[in-house]
């Protein structure tokens, strides 16, 4: 019960973030509803169709689906609002980042993953929805150009997976692994912290 | 065999508006068969992928690979012409919706979802192949930026789920919510009708 | 195990190539990383979903996995160096592609596609990588853009599905398919052919 609240808050905080580029990019109520759609659940979903857990459990549980929406209506209709409230939902996508990453892992290596493609699935978890709504948006992912959000994300679901492996205690490994991910995420976006750029190019 | 007929003028309409896309972004005759292709059989393909009935119809029927292409080739040679015939191809283009989103919903509920994730399937496989065409083209989705396409096809996709949930007939669900989204698209198309934007930005 | 290395060696190159494009768009390491990843494994990866092979081999097996990181973190590393190196590059790419379109061909015909699906997810193996690459990085399918590079895939392709279909050896399907991609490839690099573009358009 605790752990579906969470992740309906993560989902939430995702969709809210879809819903807000999707607002700055003037799309219209369908673009921002699919936005808000696509974040919150876009991460589950890639990893679903990867793993061949299919139907994808987004499909298959309305409760994802409404909270999605909800999100993407809110971001439609009180946008200004939601946009000065940017600290608390970098916060909460820090939050579902973490829980994400966690989940995403567990359940690659229920499917018969071995650790390295589970770690990998856990990171695609956290941040497919972000990519795919970038792609949809028409700009290239922000978490390709110096934001440090994939490498919490895979830090995270790396130890997950190593626990797990190890056959250490479900709880442990979730727990020490979302924490890592979660202050490390949290660390970087209040000090500003930037991905290794190549030598020869500046940070965009 | 009726059915069939009307499928592949569907099928049809839309690869033409994939092959003109990819004519006006000066892509080379690969790139014109491609959307051509992917516009004509996208969406279909997506819902089949989504919904976990692989190998897609699309790859195993022929039929509708040589009229996507055949599509595509005319657009190729005589995209002049077909350029001004953009009224009549926008017809064909509400009906190719129409039966896409009828079909794409009762498939869906065939593979056992329950109406509201098989409303939005039906959905997914009337704009998913125009979608997957404007990202090819590197421009954001068109139905994402006020033009009224994703809401008549929603509506008519869940009028088939409804009525399909409550065990009426399939002519009667298909026969409703095809004309449904027929007859809004034809009269949006005609009074130029917008989806909402959000407050504080214009339509584009 | 001499197709093993062949098959490694044509990954690395692809995935080198991932990582130039997103070097010359100013991604960061793991913006890098990934279009060496998707770049290398992607053709692989799209056909074995659209085919429902999945878990993806790209997934399980852990060489290739670890080649594309590789040639990632090398073009992070030394890509002023690769970038003065792309006559070499473009033509193991070359073989990579030929390679591709040979494997992927077969692999779909042993899961039962016909010869015409089977040849187009041929082309898709060889071709898709780069597509991703492009999707992810921002910018239209260069293979949409005048580069002779899909019809050489498809060319072979269609040969291996011809003979495979006609009961000849995998063997000599295999040699002559490849060959004419590869040599096709070459030449077209070399003398700088380009696909047919639609009339009134230059190619860009």
């Amino acid at each position: 019960m605790l752990l579906l609240i969470i992740d309906l808050l993560g989902t939430f905080a995702f969709a809210l973030s879809g819903g807000l580029v999707a607002v700055r990019k003037q799309l219209d109520l369908f673009g921002v509803s699919v936005l808000a759609l696509t974040t919150g659940m876009g991460g589950g979903f890639l990893r679903d169709v990867l793993i061949d857990a299919t139907p994808p459990a987004a499909l298959t549980n309305w409760r994802y689906l409404a909270v999605a929406i909800l999100a993407g209506l809110l971001t439609f209709a009180f946008h200004p609002t939601l946009g000065r409230m940017e600290r608390a939902i970098n916060l909460l996508d820090a939050a579902g980042l973490a829980l994400f990453c966690v989940t995403g892992t567990i359940k690659a290596m229920d499917y018969g993953l071995g650790p390295v493609p589970s770690a990998l699935m856990g990171m695609v978890t956290g941040i497919g929805g972000g990519m795919i709504r970038d792609l949809l948006a028409g700009r290239v992912p922000i978490v390709f150009r110096g934001d440090l959000y994939a490498f919490p994300a895979l830090a995270g679901a790396s130890i997950v997976a190593v626990l797990n492996y190890a056959d250490q205690p479900v709880w442990l490994a979730a727990a020490l692994g979302g924490s890592l991910c979660l202050v490390w995420r949290v660390v970087a976006l209040h000090r500003n912290w930037q991905a290794p750029m190549p030598t020869g190019s500046s940070s965009v």
